[in-house]
């Protein structure tokens, strides 16, 4: 028997920047996922009609059902007004049924050069947000578990056949005196009708005393959606965009090189 | 027996931005589109001598025959000079005998933060216009017929295979009191011949008591060029190139969050 | 039989930017490659030992013996100084023994409209230029055939399989009253081997009195560049690049048309 | 029988900039990979527990294992204060139990034209470089050996089918009085597993009396991540990135080429 559908937490809570565990530990579990079998598989290679698909949200649907619920919330540094001019936060959301997966880029880190250059000192990577459905339409964020996906670990999911399946572990507090505590395992294998995947995150917290498990469909539309911006964004969150934008035509130089320096092999 | 091609305004038409209901409601149908079974299939994998195929429009041909008829109009807000300075309209038409097809992506929308930041609010999508030929290379805009896709769909033409189809559903009332009275539906088909593809886009609207039904053929190398472009646009209407934009090695700043917090995993 | 290779002018002669019809009409025919029965296959799918490869022209190799031949020139207007401040010349240059084949970008055209913005009003293109080798890593440009790829046919090169063959046919004339008196024929073929394919330009030019025919075999490396390469620049030459470059977020404006109108289906 | 792995130098060495040939000849031979027979396939099309995996250095690990053999150095010129304003180094750095690999772009030069334009002179590319492990998540980068990937090797790497392998050879001194003395072979083969690739160079320099092999594996999702970089770097090592930047809608201008001139194709 698949468990059942159990939200301990039903009611509307308003949006709270608050972290997680000031809510303090409670135990519950969340299973959203209808169990594989009973799945029908659909009768075209292209199932694809959102505005009557039960299961799908349209973020373009009213905005007066969206406001609460509707959009993860920004987690960032708490606003200080101008102090983020410039910048700019998007993600990529898909909303279903039971639960919603936002996709949320984060930049790489660098530091300065004596030189006057910079070095990427750590890549960026992409946060998964996964918010279950606490009605139509409406998503508890505050009640979110994330997953921060690798540059490798998105080089993976670029290629996951349609078949295949992939599970990465994560320990956030790895090398830490809490390290085992809270494990994350995020899973994702086709759908049985071969057509979507399953996004499935499951979080381990023994801090919290939360053992949470969420599963989202994506179709193979939304999935090309992924693997386009992955092919974009990875260059970027790995500071090469940064490189490139450093080529200016009017500052080029030749490399100067001992000629006996095996370092570089063709001589430039 | 499929539908005879039947051209209801068939002499040609001055231009007009004035919008398709303003014409008052007229019957017609529009079908353009040969029987499937009498197209004989190309004798070879590459059948590409657009200069001599009859259905090829070459928007480099002489621009005498293109003035009135030949690209589809700017339909956004009325020239105001110098109101929209700096902007650039680009888009990918494809012009054949019976119908012309247009793809013009339309940016993301954003609102300002208090913290001086910006944040996606709608993803931009990629506008469809069909336009119905009238003469030899002459397309009548003030027919045409829109569809807007959205990053979704174009995900979904991303992935689809030579032998696939697709549909797409689209209400522009839903959610409104007009909802239901105007359908849109686009199907993607292969050709007979396995080597292109049918955009194929019908339209009911009891608001204007029209039915009409457009088809053009796209071939291989038109649709990689579809692919090309939507494969680059998808991370611009998301949003995502003005986030990777906003990265800058000078303004780098540490993940100074608690340690004691699951929202992030990785101690970055 | 396949032509023997004949080059009717071996010598070198200094470079020019002179028009090639300023020469004079001159009858002579250039077949470059080997019957293509003759090649073998190679022992591997990966034969790539270039630096010892006689048929690789290193373009790293001592500078000495490429400066009167060994790049493509630039054939742009004459050099008026300080006249293409900012502007950047680059191409892709193939070498081979008997051929060299450059891959230039040229951009789109825009128009100013009376808003303020621009629109495209001409896609851009690839020229592809194909010089005749004259000698050891030594190529006549002034001898060299030109091919104008659109976005469209590079579509077509970007989805060929290893074993389809392309033709495209162009006439520079078309339109004109030197209609049909230059016929071009662009053919991309595997090469026997399966590995490659051939790039074969032959021009049969009626008004110079010239039929040339030249081959150069592409290996799979090298394609794969010119892949990448096109994906790249479609967007760019198509002129959606600087669409996307005019998305501001600061400059943001809700899409604000009458909501009876059908144009946008979806209110955003 | 492999040869078993001897570390001539295991011994952690101060951090050095000097040249390699500096430290005087010392025969070693390093041949870090086992024998490929030894190796279990495993048990899942996706392996991908990397936090548990012993062959995986996770970069993200306590920083304090990492400060001095965890980051290839810069390896340019010495740090002159405020005279590489503005530049950044980005680099994919691959950590394995035995070796790492860090991949590092190299952008292309220019030569300035009279005219005020630029030229492309020399493409960029992408320097690989190997270094050996010296204990757990310790590599001596003093010891390390490079490989620079043109264009044309990144294009072949790129097409490299699962089950194929690819063999690029170099000769550093090629064309100079020392050539044959330096013998690099870069070999990507597949892992028994079908899974990843081996990236194995072999260095043989008479010149130091050094005969090195290196070996690391590469997962499939390591080797998207290269896919993807490879992808989005080709077009800005080529130049091509700088061309589309001096595209500007404001500066456009006809070609306004002669009629008669059958260099460009079609009028535009």
């Amino acid at each position: 028997m698949p468990p059942p559908l159990s939200v301990s937490h039903p009611s509307p809570q308003p949006l709270s920047l608050l972290p997680r565990h000031a809510r303090g530990p409670h135990p519950h579990s969340i299973a959203l996922a209808q169990p594989l079998s009973s799945r029908a598989p659909p009768a075209s290679a292209c199932s694809v009609v959102p505005a009557r698909h039960s299961d799908y949200f349209d973020p373009r649907a009213p905005p007066s059902q969206r406001d609460a619920y509707g959009q993860p919330p920004l987690e960032r540094d708490p606003p200080v007004p101008g102090g983020q001019a410039g910048r700019v936060f998007a993600s990529y959301s898909i909303y279903k049924g039971k639960a919603a997966l936002a996709f949320d880029p984060r930049p790489p880190q660098f530091v300065p050069l004596e030189s006057g250059a910079y070095k990427v000192a750590k890549e960026g990577f992409v946060l998964l947000q996964f918010a279950p459905a606490v009605g139509p339409r409406q998503y508890d964020w505050t009640r979110k578990q994330v997953f921060s996906l690798s540059v490798w670990e998105m080089g993976t999911l670029l290629t996951l056949g349609l078949t295949d399946s992939c599970e990465f572990f994560h320990d956030p507090f790895k090398g830490r005196s809490d390290e085992g505590k809270v494990r994350k395992v995020l899973k994702v294998e086709p759908t049985p009708d071969g057509n979507g995947r399953f996004f499935n995150l499951s979080v381990q917290n023994r801090l919290l005393n939360v053992d949470e498990n969420i599963y989202i469909p994506i179709t193979k539309g939304e999935y090309a959606v992924i693997v386009s911006t992955f092919n974009y964004i990875i260059p970027h969150i790995m500071g090469w965009s940064t490189f490139t934008n450093s080529i200016k035509p009017e500052e080029s130089q030749p490399y100067n090189r001992p000629q006996s320096s095996p370092e570089l092999e063709w001589r430039r």
